[in-house]
């Protein structure tokens, strides 16, 4: 059985069905962010160490009516969203920024290729839930705000590669600099 | 944007957010397999071609209540199944023959990797809503009872080849010989 | 020297001639299955570990008259069969169920592309020698009958899964319960 | 020679050596980006097919004393820089939030996983040139400043899923509504 | 059917079991070289084009008693052969210039790691078959002697990047000048 | 940031810019070969190693007036060299034997595919700075001299499968036993 069981120093003889399935942190909504109204959780192979190696995880989103899952990258794969129940208007910039904007309902999908920005807004009324494929056991997540504004990297610095004012940098170190998405 | 967009003849002058969205057959249950009490509706790259080069797609099974996804494999790609809504009892085959079965509950997810035999079975009572996630834009599907009954495969060359009597198989090909899932 | 060999925990100054040669199992005939007629010894990364990230490995099958290679599968890889001595009939079975049977001689080869059920008769009359080709070190192997028979799966969820009839379950696992090709 | 001529629709009597050189763009700067007083050329597989398939391309980098390659990320390819003339300033910001800035001198190199957000400000006081290489042949470039603010992406929008005041947007906007790095 | 028949511009419904099959060059030895008394004939993926993306392909080397394949890589796989008749000494050159020579005997495999320089002596005094299996569809193969000697490379160049004498160049060149193995 | 970091066994803690850069045997030709009147030092996997995992890497390259980068392949990825100052002699010996020259220019780039034997002279008349980028953080190196000449391969088997007389064998051993590139 080897051949695929790449994630585990298990032997054979060890392996039980509890190591193919994942329980718990997909079932709710874990936990809704007040800023953005949003949560998004995932089974990728840190969590769930049997998918090393098989090229596919998942992750569940919900976001709150109005909420948003706001610009983001996976650096290491593709992903499909399915909504599964709501609606949601999902965005896509491409390296040609052109920008691709469509409400996606529920039963619906839509792809965003590796590594190009992304985002939802609910725009449903309801309660949006979302189910995340990726093409990869370990996508890598990258949101912007925190990316920016959550971290220690110099003000300065940050407005010479951004062009952002130091006003709206303050601002928004206000608000993220210790949140976690 | 010319690095991902592989499975267009499409300039990205002529991509429109349409092309990254698949509408339709995910939606509802299309058909429920009068023998099985399921069915299966897959968004692969032949349906959804912006898929083609980007290592993941997704696909819907509903099962009645004590109806079954029978014995198969998907030959392309490791599959994760998310039970959406129900339970199902769910299991996998291994090389060694070793057989790994647990039910699995609403916000669960299982993994199969690539090629080995599984199945699903509804033992939750409801409606069972599961969602697919597949690392390959062409998973494949290939279904045991049809590949064995449902073509024009010699009765007596099958049973050479699966150690089947002859009986069982007239009764089988009987029943699937005209059968598609 | 390290860019290939990946299989070792020697360092480079420790490696011989011999690192990179198998020698023995597939000098001749090992077992022949007392049920089929057959036997089938390969060299894949679990016996010679030089392979370990060279995407090939090679198996040797032996098959008496009259003798069979059953319905069975490798999940991770394609394969090709040579004929070298003998000849064969072989069957594989798409993912649309068409059934590609051809008699291959003595000096021709065949190839089955991953996952997909295949299966090969001996009705050549006289001993067939067959050396086998894939294209990774750990193909793996899935032979349906002791899949389905050879372990503990559970005869009332087999015979839903596959709508085989439980006499004909018995008697396989009676034939199958011990054996292992 | 077909196993690597990917790239071409010639047959191998049909290619020459020239096939295999690129000349120009990289001989000189071509352009000075007025804002960021910086310009990147690319020999990626859109303008030397030859590279098709073959899982390398270059680029070239020059930035006047001050000048800056603003945040961005190339969505295809891992990225390694070479300073061959001058010394910059280069960060990267990871998946966790994590800022690594330093110093790059002449002679060094420096490593940018595919995906990542990252930057160049020139501080070495003179003209810097920068060789890059990447492994694929179409890296990609996603550019923040002109992802956000250089397309039609509707402004509301883009102050939701950036928590952006609507004025520095509309600066942005006026600045880099025109713009191409 | 179509995640695999990637060679082909057949529909499924016109493809037939031949599709699967490559007969006739790999029967005989086709031609023994006068120089090296060898042979060489391969099922690569221009002769046999459905193992296109594959991954996998065979050849057939014939070596008369005291022959020779002189020195060769191929640039595109690893390589494992099989002595079906005969013995063999083999050898591999590494990346280090370390030198692994081994008799390899009948019902032996020795792998040689992808692009590394190789060669193969028949010292068991008796017709040698070789079977050959490659972890890709399409190898290559480049043999030294023809590579330097066997087309238009000017002599002097020839001389510099090799140190090879100018009498040796041009001995060498009389034999090889029109050769082809 | 462990979906990239696979080099190290560091935590993502423990990480810190300078595990990024890689500085010091690029800044200056290291080492110019008495023979070839070259050098050649790479930043590939063993020397770098947070590029495991990350598919690219690169060398410098520094020649003499009238030097040489002897014949030699690397056998583990594409290779792109970029002229940086000088001018060179590059040519490169496809699967046909076919040859391909050409003078590449300050600025312009070449592209060597994987594994097929190449060259590069030093005819620009004054010393020449070569930046490679190669498809692989480990693409080895094999040198046609010190393969052939600069270790223990016996003589008489080296005759015997390249054609060269043993006087040109004993005068090259007598250059190239001791030496390395």
């Amino acid at each position: 059985m080897s051949h695929w069981f790449k994630g585990s120093h298990l032997t054979p003889a060890e392996v039980t069905a509890d190591d193919f399935v994942y329980s718990g942190q997909l079932r709710e909504p874990e936990y809704t962010s007040s800023i953005f109204n949003a949560s998004i959780n995932s089974a990728s192979v840190h969590k769930f160490p049997v998918l090393n190696g098989l090229g596919v995880s998942v992750a569940r989103a919900d976001i709150a009516p109005g909420g948003v899952l706001p610009l983001h990258t996976h650096p290491g794969a593709t992903e499909i969203i399915l909504v599964a129940r709501g609606a949601v208007t999902a965005g896509l910039i491409s390296s040609d920024n052109a920008v691709y904007v469509k409400t996606v309902e529920e039963g619906d999908i839509m792809v965003f290729p590796q590594g190009l920005l992304r985002f939802l807004v609910n725009t449903g009324g309801t309660e949006a839930l979302i189910w995340v494929s990726f093409g990869s056991p370990s996508p890598g997540l990258q949101v912007l705000n925190t990316a920016l504004f959550g971290n220690n990297l110099d003000s300065e610095l940050l407005e010479k590669i951004t062009l952002l004012g130091d006003d709206e940098v303050q601002r928004l170190k206000g608000i993220l600099g210790e949140y976690c998405i």
